[in-house]
């Protein structure tokens, strides 16, 4: 894994090659604001050494990146008067990640704010989740 | 911070006295499958002793469950032919949170599956984006 991709938006952002407005940053990682929120105060945190996603980040850089990412709701929850917050992450195009170096988006939440879960809690059958699961631990 | 919660749903499921599927757990979390699956193979990673939520959970506790949250998102990309996955916490009833004992969710995601991101990702006014950064890092 090279610490460094010369292509990549948001390794420029950490070099400060491209300019972001930084909220807080230590050895690991730096958080920037997002410039399209989905609500006020939206940032993501990054680490600074370039990996695409979740599955190719180093676990300490992830234990950090989850770290920061617990400083920001804090600072989301005691500065901006959020009433509440999300983490998301995601990884790959079909979960809707668009710039491939990994990045957690702290989003605050206010009440009343328009952003919808992107699902209808229902319940599911319970031999199909029995069935996932089997796969999940390697049974099948 | 008491380790268990007797009245907590999650607690209940790490002590084994409410039944779950569980799919992998270490000294310090539980992976179960979500009741209520967005997609198939949906699962949550809890801490062991309970916090309700990110502001609260040690930060000790939170490293554990990023890096089980990886590994099960290794999990649903080898396992289960996902296309991609989600991570996703909730802190707040405002922010979605119903069960307030900390868990990470994550997500398979298919192409073409029906979840849709919560927001339209837009350009934000640039003047309102810096003065929100400016009461997070504490300026205001």
């Amino acid at each position: 894994m090279a610490a460094t991709d010369p292509d990549c938006l948001f390794c420029k952002i950490v070099a400060g090659e491209i300019p972001s407005t930084v909220v807080a940053s230590d050895e690991q990682t730096v958080t920037f604001m997002d410039i399209n929120p989905a609500t006020r105060g939206h940032a993501l945190v990054v680490p600074r050494t370039h990996a695409a996603d979740v599955l190719a980040i180093d676990p300490d850089d992830l234990a950090a990146v989850a770290r920061a990412g617990r400083q920001q709701a804090r600072r989301v929850m005691e500065r901006l008067g959020a009433d509440g917050v999300n983490l998301l992450n995601s990884c790959g195009a079909d979960a809707w990640q668009t710039v491939f170096h990994f990045h957690l988006h702290v989003i605050p939440r206010y009440r009343d704010d328009p952003l919808r879960l992107p699902w209808d809690p229902a319940p599911g059958d319970p031999e199909e989740i029995a069935g996932a699961a089997g796969q999940l631990r390697g049974e099948a």
